[in-house]
């Protein structure tokens, strides 16, 4: 066990028809005017976004609405919230959507209380407060909702970067599984990898000898599995959907990666270049790069393969796990090679050198330069 | 899944020396007073209070001393400590000790608000409001230290009762696994059974279902055996000491039981009987009631013991899983049957009357009345 703190402020409020109580959430707050966030026509066909306003009007909470944020969320788009927030001074962000809606929502919520560009806090300069955050979740996967992570994407440099940042935690969440019932096939495939990418990044790549955080690792890699493979065959199943929910909440929220000392996100950090350049869903390029890393690192943790092997799946030896997991993504409908998402080998060097940049920015270009990213990327041809 | 409500905001700071940022957390969140609230003479020798004294000293916190906190803390010394905070004008409790010294803290922390007597709030009474707690811990078992309960026994009436509040959860808890290198074998004893007890009541009480926090439980379960059978051979170990340290923490913060709906704490219940009128040690007390309850409990949800006894042990059957867990409580050194305890047979409808009330309190007479617990007292003779 190595030193940590651990503090996380963000209220969840889980359950059926739970979004109902926002109105009151936000009175209870004093809060009276809102930034109403969203990103397609889907939560309005839903009519998810027209019972959130009427519970607004209720209870007397204003708001403006913004929508049209997209998947990997944009700066451009993010650079309009900040101008609309300032400009209508509201006290508060309240992001209705999956993870990138809640992932623009916090960049808003810094940038309308800066007077500098929101991209600086991306590139390094240090948060030091925002507007409170509340957010409803439509889509499980990046645990967004509990922690203090935001990532957008720069369309003009193609960077795809984040801000981490206590300020940012959001003050309430509210997760009914039933919105995420909705989701189509791909995208709860998508969520299924990325959840995770998130919980096995630091299970390999921490040092050995934290048992406890194995296990809880080990608990929502099977649970992922397990509640993934009904929703599949049953994507209303309000249990599954339930259980993955929180599940994926529980994989980025800080809890399995307290008191295991330095660990780093190569898996995130390859696949943010995928994502910038070729605008792939974010668990599809995890797909592709999650099996290539593993082959890659393997021999430098040897037995924690092994243990992920045989917790996970029952079988022996590194290379058998990576198989396991790789044939169940492939299963589940992700891709698994960069040609399976029409990512031409001839680009793995722009790629390598884009991951690059990122690599130096988060201080892991020891281990990860461009040569090396390129042979990780090679393994996913 | 059933709906529920996480939030957990207390701010865990974990490791060595830790200790020496209370005073600068203090000053940071603006108290200039404090009630420094220990125990037994043990924070004397160990040197702890010099170094607590010392820190909040240069950063410039006054502090006021208050000893003396007992073993399963009692009624009348909490309310000297809530006259004593109301005289000196405190604003907040600083609790350095095990969870004795904690939940005095936090009951403390309630009374000195409140102008009525503080047991009014253990049979009943709402909490609207506390001074803010603050905590050093030196003996990990009952997760005080994240969690927003209080016990305090009433010497008088015999009742071991407890708040449970958003309002008390400590605000900043700093746990240093040096600190409980020194805990005697008994004690490191006791609060292993303490962290199982917590975490398998509700898995074994609530509806089947829920994967993932059987998963988590089994996790938490695993390692205190693991941790405790290292710390009971080499009292020194610092990883199996913040391995068990943050377990702890872990198995009584809200987590487990968060989605399983309801559940109930009939073996807590039974031993605050025990513990109320013998005064024996919680854990102690537990480990004596657990094995006889799981045996009068366990035909009503087989296959969670089934569960238990593959997943813990790697043993077949329900009562294999329980003689796995009494043995192994024998084996480091806990009481099993009453009379370990030197607590006569004879005594038991006592206990089960005085059981038979907190359970109408918790609304489990249904189940538990007094001929039902001493059905299960009779299997632990």
């Amino acid at each position: 066990m190595y030193d940590f703190e651990f503090h996380n402020p963000t209220k969840i409020i889980f359950g059926r028809d739970k979004e109902l109580l926002m109105g009151d959430v936000l009175k209870g707050d004093a809060i009276t005017k809102v930034l109403l966030l969203y990103g397609s026509q889907s939560v309005k066909r839903s009519g998810l976004l027209d019972r959130v306003k009427d519970v607004l009007s209720r209870a007397g909470v204003g708001f403006i609405e913004f929508g049209g944020v997209v998947s990997n969320p944009v700066l451009s788009h993010t650079r309009q919230g900040v101008a609309l927030a300032k400009s209508e001074a509201v006290e508060a962000i309240l992001a209705v959507g999956g993870g990138s809606v809640l992932d623009e929502g916090k960049a808003i919520a810094v940038g309308a209380l800066a007077d500098v560009d929101v991209w600086d806090f991306f590139v390094g300069k240090e948060v030091s407060r925002a507007l409170p955050v509340y957010t409803i979740l439509t889509l499980a996967a990046t645990a967004s909702e509990m922690n203090g992570n935001s990532v957008v994407t720069n369309e003009e440099t193609k960077q795809k970067y984040n801000i981490t940042s206590p300020h940012v935690y959001p003050r309430v969440s509210i997760l009914n599984p039933q919105l995420t019932c909705s989701v189509p096939a791909d995208y709860s495939t998508y969520g299924a990898v990325d959840v995770i990418a998130h919980v096995i990044e630091a299970y390999f790549t921490k040092k050995p000898g934290t048992r406890l955080q194995d296990r809880l690792v080990e608990a929502i890699v099977k649970t992922v599995i397990d509640s993934h493979n009904i929703i599949r065959q049953e994507p209303d199943n309000y249990q599954a959907r339930a259980e993955f929910m929180w599940t994926a909440t529980l994989g980025l929220n800080g809890l399995t990666p307290s008191g295991v000392g330095q660990s780093s996100f190569p898996n995130h950090m390859i696949e943010h270049s995928l994502s910038a350049i070729y605008n792939i869903a974010h668990g599809a390029g995890l797909a592709i790069v999650m099996p290539a890393w593993m082959r890659w690192y393997s021999d430098r943790n040897p037995a924690q393969f092994e243990r992920f092997a045989r917790k996970i799946f029952g079988v022996e030896g590194a290379e058998a796990g990576i198989v396991a997991l790789e044939t169940w993504f492939r299963d589940i409908g992700a891709p698994i090679r960069l040609q399976d998402a029409e990512i031409p080998a001839a680009d793995i060097d722009e790629i390598a050198a884009n991951a690059a940049q990122l690599a130096k920015l988060w201080g892991i270009d020891d281990l990860y330069d461009q040569a090396a990213i390129a042979e990780i990327l090679q393994l996913a041809v």
